[in-house]
């Protein structure tokens, strides 16, 4: 045990010693080796992504299935370049061969905007005479434009630039002081930013104006805090240790925790993606996901007044979850023993950049795992959960969204999102309504409903890649009340539809059915219950999308109009709102719905499938969220289902277990396990225990 | 501070100085004088129920508004007891006045079944001619009738049988060894237990008879876990300390915590009940909830087949959430500083008894409470959150609920509840198949479809108890997409329902427009929002009732037939579905029906009400499941919204906390509150830390 955590260590520091898994991120030095075979034949491009152009699946499927034998598959690096005039190149580099294997032009596109591109438009903005003029008539001096902030977003989509050139959308704020909250003062117009000739070139102007906030700012740093009373002085320490260390291991980025094997991937627009996803099941090593990610997500704004339509971020298909990402610290993000894993990403010029500690791995204590008393005799086995957490935290301007991957020992896979960070915030008039639209947050701050939906994509491998999805809702019986069948009116069943093809597969939740999706392998029967494999999807935070059918965002974003949709796998299908979002128009729709359109019946019973998920909520803010919001945390899980012939979790060290013979004979029972560092909060030590250690 | 701490010490070991808080359950002293009361003029009776009658509430308020000059509530005891010939009688003692207020002979009703109850069954099962007859039909011979068992359950209600006798239902299981899991073995038929003569009268016996289960046994005690692989050795201990003790104080039963103060009650059916709950808004101590409670459940079983339709038990009307509570136990049902509250309650006998910790009240962090991150110089913040659980584990037969009332730092009040425990088992013959009604759970074991449906009872008190409660749900906008109003076609807003009358109260979820339910104070704006302060009901598992229409379940469990209903407040109305609930036929529905039907047109707009809340899950079985099953959560969240005029946890110390001008200077930020405990998982100590370190 000593040897395999020194051998983790030394492969922790010296990086990994053979080559990189197929499924691995690019390293720095594989970004750098691409950048350089395109830099030898395309000169003066920016670069936008230099990312992994991931293994087909069938070769890659083959591979990990005989590693020894198979094909390898290939090192490919997925590049998108960007030349003078907001020309677009899509290519593809075997960093193996050393080659281009494929260079293309790729018109009426926008790639995502990285975080250097939304770092030069402030810097643009100060200088344009429009903006300085705009600031002026709200009450911003000339001289004060130093204090002048944007928030550079998408141009989204608008209908009078269209897709050819680059755009951004300004954002405006202000700050009194450096320090001060932004979110305080936004400004009235909009600059938008053309990305190739770096100025600016229109500015949308309200037609009512609103000036300058003149409310004081309202801050959540330290000083802020000091000078209003100050922090609470009455929270104690709580601390979480792990003497003996963690209970995973980590091979290059092959990640083992509690019968739980995957793969940890990470690329600048899904963040974290968990590939290859097993459970070693009495040793029998069974596949249940492929691959699973965040795939897409929209944040569609409320208000219709011009132009706050264009506000509806496409967080990872415009910006990259990836590139937005945080560097985590110890003690801050996440406690306990913590493992880190950088990212690396490539930059404008085509050098290699590192996040450090991109990722955090930690595990948690999680309540009780399952707890039995027999009141006859009060006889009792009572079992403590454990979690595996796998996390990341991205800043989209404004908002956070903090994603954790979470594993559990009963075969459960659970997607925690926790939004957090500050509400995008818009000027509000004195004595002006911010509603229905909008709710005033604090005086002059007009905090617009939105919606945060996010498209989790499930590529199934239920004991194999045959899989098929039923919907399952919970239903009574047809038979009336007082019939033979169902006398006492008490029948009821889960109700289970196949979904048969990519058109068919297309539904809506349902609240009062309790509806999940059962992701089934049919060729595999549970031995005991007799029904098919499965994984059930339980979603519950399923907001329908609010912008109406037709409109710009139900255009656009396709993914969001249907909480499930279910596609026949294909490799180059990722991206469910389109591989570039920026400036699409939604006419048509990009993505999944052209998917599904382009061959719906094609079938997906029985065969290799994918399922999207949108979930989400919708915002309605309120002075509770301002001047930071705490977090709200939405949660997905995708549960076994007569997948294991028994709870596969019972081998877990109880905290305590007695049996009715034990219970008869007065011995204790097994009680070596039971945590030694409770105490009780008021004095003592361990001396006034309940039931079990009367037991003892 | 240590003065403090050596306060609650003190006064923890010694027992309250003054007297009983008015909230308080009835301590063991007073339960004893109560039945000395009654035993001194009635005899010959047995003890169901002697539970603190709780003070009417405007008596009660005007006490907590000015103690030192309104009167003290009197502490009443509300008893109940049963006579030969299955008299019940319902009474009052007032225990400051020793005197007996009311004694009522109540015809036709079933008081709930206590534990002494239940223990008697079984010794009668196995002696009854009858049922070791039964037993030798399936396979038993009359020598094994010691490993027969049964869980008694009260009989729900059976036409044949009414009201008038009080009865309980064996559902019969058989242990091949005492340590074996009864659930594999279940029988198939059922005695019916008279309680006043202590006999079987009846067995109800399938046309179709299902011998013995001849599968081997199926158990998670240690001996089978190492009889069967072994326990994992895997785990590492996560240890969870607080070296300086807890965050809140204990004054008699009042706890306080984070700007939060409540008092915890307990009986023997509600289990905990948390009274007059407030939040200190900076000096303002602002009432929030009067009085919430879990108050009644119901199970029902899907099967039609007869006498499952009997299948449906209410566990807190019918047996009681207290009564069934377990003792708890350091380090094995809670980590950290624990500090536990005992239960006391009367017997058969008219004795007091304890159940020592029977409530737990602890600590946990909570993670990131919020962050944020500015995207141009990574100044942020980042705070941990802690919340405050008090929580009791019952357990009903096979089944154990686990309930946790969960106090957050942003005002945020949570109720989870996690089921575990084993599920209710019939027996199943060789080749016959469960479905649709159920699931072979394992060879022979058919585990019934049910649902499990709590009512949670709010008797909100927003800064006061004139109250209004509005339906949320998330609209688009009226105008349709192109027009002048709504051109992008985005508008959308929260559309609010006012509820005004009892019966135009009674709503049902709509998972599609994230439907919630504010309880507001009209009388109190938020200055900023200009909206009706407010905590709002978050719900997403809210299922239909299965049963139909008109059934038997429907009619007993009139609460559980709508997700919401609101009644105006009144002191006797606690129980939803009666205050005696086994053997009421639901002709008429007692409880919240009956209420709402007395006073269709009641005002509920403005003034003293009680939200009635059914959430609760349905549960399709699966071989997981068994043969225990790994703990399931719920949550319900009463969030504040409009009710603090800005994020209410700002001054919690962070984990961290930069800002763009300390960055600019290269200083670091505040950082003194980071946790200095955490640690790489892979050797090395705090040296490789993320964007924070970095700057320091
Ligand atoms: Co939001
Ligand atoms: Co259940």
């Amino acid at each position: 045990m000593v040897l395999e955590r020194v051998k983790q260590l030394a492969s922790h520091l010296t990086g990994h010693s053979g080559p990189p898994h197929p499924f691995d991120p690019l390293t720095a030095k594989e970004i750098e080796k691409a950048v350089a075979i395109v830099n030898s034949e395309h000169q003066g491009l920016f670069y936008n992504t230099v990312t992994l152009w991931e293994p087909r699946k069938v070769e890659m499927m083959a591979w990990l299935a005989d590693p020894d034998h198979n094909v390898r598959p290939h090192r490919v690096a997925d590049v998108v370049a960007i030349g003078r005039g907001s020309k677009v190149y899509d290519g593809l580099v075997d960093l193996e061969e050393g080659k281009i294997v494929r260079w293309e032009l790729t018109e009426g596109v926008q790639p995502l905007i990285t975080m250097e591109d939304l770092q030069i438009v402030e810097t643009v903005v100060r200088k344009d005479p429009g903006v300085i003029e705009q600031c002026r008539l709200i009450g911003i001096p000339p001289g004060d434009m130093h204090k002048v902030y944007c928030d550079p977003w998408t141009i989204g989509y608008d209908e009078r630039f269209g897709s050819k050139v680059r755009l951004q959308q300004a954002l405006m704020y202000y700050r009194p002081h450096v320090d001060d909250s932004q979110y305080t003062y936004p400004l009235d117009f909009c600059p938008i930013f053309n990305a190739d000739t770096q100025e600016i070139v229109h500015i949308d102007v309200p037609k009512v104006r609103r000036p300058l906030n003149q409310a004081p700012p309202t801050n959540f740093h330290a000083e802020a805090i000091k000078a209003n009373g100050g922090y609470r002085t009455d929270l104690k320490p709580i601390n979480i240790t792990q003497p003996e260390g963690v209970s995973f291991t980590v091979e290059g980025r092959i990640l083992k925790w509690q019968n739980w094997s995957f793969h940890v991937g990470f690329n600048h627009r899904e963040g974290i993606v968990l590939s290859n996803i097993t459970y070693n099941d009495k040793g029998n090593v069974r596949p249940v996901f492929y691959r699973i990610s965040l795939a897409e997500m929209v944040v569609p704004y409320g208000n219709p007044e011009h132009p706050h339509q264009r506000k509806h971020a496409f967080d990872l298909g415009e910006y990259g979850g990836g590139y937005m990402t945080n560097s985590l610290a110890l003690g801050c993000d996440c406690k306990g023993a913590i493992h880190y894993m950088d990212a690396a990403f490539v930059n404008r010029a085509g050098e290699s950049q590192i996040i450090k500690n991109a990722i955090c791995v930690h595990e948690e204590d999680a309540g009780i795992l399952f707890k039995h008393t027999d009141f006859r005799d009060d006889s009792c086995t009572v079992t403590r959960a454990r979690k595996l957490v796998v996390s990341h935290v991205f800043t989209a301007a404004n908002y956070e969204y903090c994603v954790y991957w979470i594993f559990h020992q009963d075969g459960t896979i659970q997607l925690e999102v926790k939004l957090t960070g500050i509400l995008n915030t818009y000027s509000l008039n004195p004595g002006e309504s911010a509603g229905p639209w909008g709710t005033e947050v604090y005086p002059g701050v007009n905090a617009h409903n939105h919606q945060h939906l996010f498209c989790l994509r499930l590529d199934p491998n239920i004991d194999g890649s045959a899989n098929t999805v039923y919907v399952a809702d919970a239903a009574a019986s047809d038979a009336p009340l007082g019939s033979a069948e169902n006398k006492y009116g008490n029948a009821f069943y889960a109700k289970k539809t196949k979904l048969e093809t990519q058109a068919g597969s297309v539904s809506d939740y349902d609240g009062s059915t309790s509806r999940t999706w059962d992701m089934a392998n049919t060729n595999k029967m549970n031995v005991y219950s007799h029904k098919p494999v499965s994984y059930k999807l339980v979603s519950r935070e399923v907001p329908s999308l609010l912008p109406k059918e037709g409109s710009l965002v139900w255009k656009r974003a396709g993914f969001a109009r249907h909480a499930v949709h279910v596609t026949k796998y294909n490799d180059d299908q990722i991206h469910p709102a389109g591989r570039h979002v920026p400036q699409t128009s939604g006419d048509p729709s990009q993505g999944l719905p052209a998917w599904i359109a382009a061959d719906p019946d094609a079938n997906i019973d029985n065969t290799d499938i994918v399922l999207w998920h949108t979930f989400g909520l919708t915002h309605f803010p309120a002075p509770e969220d301002y001047p930071v919001m705490p977090a709200e945390p939405m949660i997905v899980l995708l549960r076994p289902r007569n997948f294991f012939t028994q709870n596969p979790a019972m081998d877990v060290p109880p905290s305590y277990s007695s049996t009715p013979s034990q219970v008869a004979a007065g011995k204790r029972g097994l009680s070596g396990v039971i945590d030694g560092m409770s105490r009780l909060a008021f004095g003592g030590g361990r001396e006034k225990g309940g039931s079990l250690d009367q037991e003892v």
